[in-house]
């Protein structure tokens, strides 16, 4: 029986965004497939009524080895999902991925990256389903759902399958290998090389990111050949789960066994992800998360390639600014946007204690606190903004921490309620800043730790000098996913290139407009650097896509 | 002061060469730049002399942190060396390797590419006095000493340039990102790439090829930006430490630190690589050697990214021929080759106890042992060719597991000493071939272990099936360099195909002419297959560069 995509099809279809993407990593310029703006999709009603019809309602996903159901997903927004998964029998699931593997390899480099491309191409036409989704399992606002759960996670996916395809057509599928030997006959050999998979990709789901976190890894390990099981975190399985059934209709669709993506979830308490990580069959784990764990997974999960986005501490140093304004602007969105529940959101501010300059004039320490302060007050004072920026707390955790904050220092922002006019029960806060002397022990024991969610810190240092020695401490020894910095001093500007440099950290300079610190695009930004302890990967990169897969090579005589 | 290698004069020199190696990593095609034959060479008296002239002396090597020197090399073909080395203070010796770093990373991709290019010329330049430098060291013949330890060594040091060099230019130094902002105007960032290296390589020689495995990692890692530090086996310093005083030479000229590259001799018994190796400032390691201490540098190094070939056992699978004297022939050299001294050596050749088809009829089980023990003491018959393909056993241990061979099995070739007309004290040995049979446990328990040397086994198995189920054990379990086949039958060979691209091994089909299992060349083969347990890298894809080098962004305003 011929499949209904045929290859044909696919590189008709697809061959030529792969091509596009493949010169996006290279020139590193603007660009995606993927609209980011909802009026570009026609599906928003149904949409909307397709996430609905989900509640409630057993996941239909039929996998090998499913055991039992199991549910539990609760809106940050105050639903109760009521949607049940599969939960699997590892005894049985495992050995039906692996059945389907021999094929998917046998299909070639370009093949599974066209399939890959089918893939994410329905997952965009139904990205108002899916942003639902993500809605209602991160907390992100629905704005930042639809734009970072779909057309951003979209290109994320997309980056890496560009990344692994031509990773594998770096070597000919054959070569002739003829070599002179003098006088006498040359020495000749047919060579075959096979990218082959390393087994089963282990995806490890967070709960803020589901599907940006969670496509690099999972479209890395399909694209090299790969099964991939997908463990998504229990509160934020939805947006997986669609995935997984998406990457299932493709797979069988163009003839391959459907079983090469599968879901895997797990009961309250089980710790699946554990029992996962070290199953023999699993030889690739991608996972964001805690730090804890992160840590555990590389030591103990020793038979896979273990990458892992865990946690850092981002620092903003602020020397001196020529728009003023601007800096306080764009620090106030970035200390917002989705309540600062990002790995990339600012959390350490150091400043001068003796203030810094601006255009128009000095500023004192207190000055620039409080005005930073304004500047959240004021992008935040609108509470329909203040809902379509912030979201909601996607845990109890968070919450915990944010009303914890004001024991940590002096207030200069106090966070504040907002409610939510469509879902009265979302933990809607906006977010707390407090000032901290850097030469007090116990405010670096403080900042030096990572405060995930809605807390920021104003930290009084002695000096520029000073910051960069902290900063240079801070990602060495916390890590950091970001770092951004303010100067119109050359020398500073060197210095802070130069820490980062040294430190492996991504840094973002003087950004006053309408780009943010705790933002990166695929395709032209790497996020995180792998070289630092915030992660040991970076997407995407050469070597986020090399260890999925080996070459084999098969010698003869010509 | 100007360098006197300037970037110009390094890229008229070498610039064609590295755009000949990238070209041959793409199509695979045989190539290389440095000729094999030593009567390419005019230096062969020189280089006797120069050699010689290193020999009862301290080595000239001028590095910071020096507290004692060190020696005790001994020959396999029996002169003490007496060369002195000096022992590191690494307190002192790291901090001055990592000053030099800056100005390394500084001077970006192509230039380090070309200063790499000039060490391995200059190298080349000498082969004749590395070749008797390995041969003393490693007990190598002359021959293999010179190819094997010069011109092919330098092939895979400057196949490892070309991928790390490949590797950091696929980004671009700089990009222009522009977004449109519908009616608004665009987000525009100008973006730096950097690549920055991870910190020190630690490059742990082995003691029978120490530039051949020790050159791709030293080359990456410097390529890549790193500094490194050689820690030769301390019976094979020599080579290294001549590698690395031309490596310091060429940096100094060329205006970078010459303590970019620096030597760790080691005191006897002082286990100086498990101490370097925990560093903090050691971020990568390249490790060839024993099983034992490969898994303990990946599961104790943690701080660096560890590359290790290993131990593994290598199988041949004996079904059916069309060229029975050629395989015979082709297989009896793979086993004389350096007496079965190298990781590649096949070890264990299982043969259906009802023998195998030939193109002049079957041969029994008995037979084909008895022809390969007879080709293998044809080839051998004559002491002079003996000793040009044997070389001397490099060591004790070596020597010590040939001894007890016979009590394995019953002898169906046994091992012949050879007297060196040149070198009396050499210990010389022809390999000894023993019979097993698959069904006795006791067998397995021998045969399912390297016993690294001049040792190999004949085993008896039921049929080719169990051959292939067998083979397929032994990868995964044991892991496999090499895997060698010989079957007329398509359906066999697609078979064992299937084996090695499951359980991740090189193969080569039917070899019967003058290439060999054991042997690979640089920019077309792999050497290993970093997927199964004798190695978790490649010699050389993207994986074991892309690693040792990170991408850091700084990105601004436009």
């Amino acid at each position: 029986m011929p499949a209904e995509l045929s290859t044909v099809l696919l590189v008709e279809r697809h061959r030529g965004t792969l091509d596009k993407a493949l010169e996006a990593v290279r020139t590193r310029a603007y660009w995606s497939p993927y609209p980011e703006h909802p009026k570009a999709y026609a599906d928003a009603d149904e949409g909307r009524a397709a996430f609905e019809a989900l509640l409630g309602h057993r996941f239909p996903l039929e996998q090998p080895g499913t055991d039992e159901w199991t549910d539990g997903e609760h809106s940050p927004y105050g639903l109760e999902l009521g949607v049940e998964y599969p939960h699997p029998d590892v005894e049985v699931l495992l050995p039906a991925m692996r059945a389907g593997m021999a094929a998917w390899r046998d299909a070639g480099p370009e093949a599974r990256a066209l399939v890959c491309l089918e893939i994410l191409a329905r997952i965009n036409a139904r990205t108002h389903e899916f942003a639902h989704a993500v809605m209602h399992t991160s907390g992100q606002a629905f704005t930042m759902s639809f734009q970072a759960g779909g057309p951003h996670a979209q290109d994320r996916g997309l980056e890496a399958v560009a990344y692994a395809y031509v990773e594998q057509v770096r070597t000919p599928e054959s070569a002739d290998w003829v070599k002179p030997q003098g006088k006498r006959d040359p020495l000749s050999l047919r060579k075959a090389f096979t990218a082959v998979p390393r087994g089963i990709g282990l995806v490890i789901g967070c709960n803020t990111f589901p599907t940006w976190n969670g496509y690099p890894g999972l479209f890395a390990s399909l694209a090299t050949g790969n099964a991939v099981l997908v463990k998504p975190h229990p509160r934020a399985v939805l947006p997986l789960a669609l995935t997984v059934a998406v990457a299932r209709d493709v797979l069988a669709e163009a003839g391959f066994s459907p079983d090469l993506v599968c879901l895997a979830a797990e009961k309250p308490g089980e710790g699946l992800a554990k029992t996962l990580a070290l199953r023999p069959e699993v030889k690739v784990i991608d996972y964001t998360g805690s730090t804890a764990f992160g840590d555990w997974l590389e030591a103990n999960a020793r038979q896979a390639q273990v990458y892992t986005e865990k946690a850092g501490v981002n620092t903003v140093v602020i020397d001196s600014t020529d728009d003023y304004r601007g800096m306080l602007s764009n620090l106030a969105f970035s200390l917002s946007l989705y309540s600062g529940q990002m790995c990339t959101t600012p959390q350490n501010l150091l400043i001068p204690r003796d203030g810094i300059t601006t255009e128009s004039g000095p500023r004192t320490y207190d000055e620039v606190v409080a005005d930073i302060a304004g500047a959240v007050e004021g992008l935040l004072g609108d509470d329909a903004r203040a809902n379509a920026l912030l979201g909601a707390l996607v845990n109890p955790e968070v919450k915990a921490r944010l009303d914890a904050a004001p024991g940590i220092g002096e207030v200069a922002l106090a966070s504040r309620a907002v409610t939510h006019p469509e879902f009265p029960d979302a933990v809607v806060r906006t977010p707390a800043l407090l000032k901290l002397d850097s030469a007090k022990p116990e405010a670096e024991a403080a900042f030096m730790v990572e405060c995930f969610g809605p807390v920021s810190f104003a930290v009084a240092v002695d000096s520029t000098d000073a910051a960069l020695a902290l900063l240079r401490r801070t990602i060495r020894e916390k890590g950091a996913m970001t770092v951004a910095a303010y100067t119109t001093s050359p020398e500073v500007e060197r210095q802070v290139e130069e820490v980062c440099w040294e430190e492996c950290a991504q840094l973002s300079l003087n950004l006053t407009g309408g780009v943010y610190v705790n933002q990166t695009a695929a395709f032209s930004d790497f996020h995180g650097s792998g070289g630092n302890p915030a992660a040991n990967a970076a997407l995407c990169d050469g070597a986020f896509v090399a260890s999925r897969f080996r070459m084999v090579e098969v010698r003869r005589p010509a």
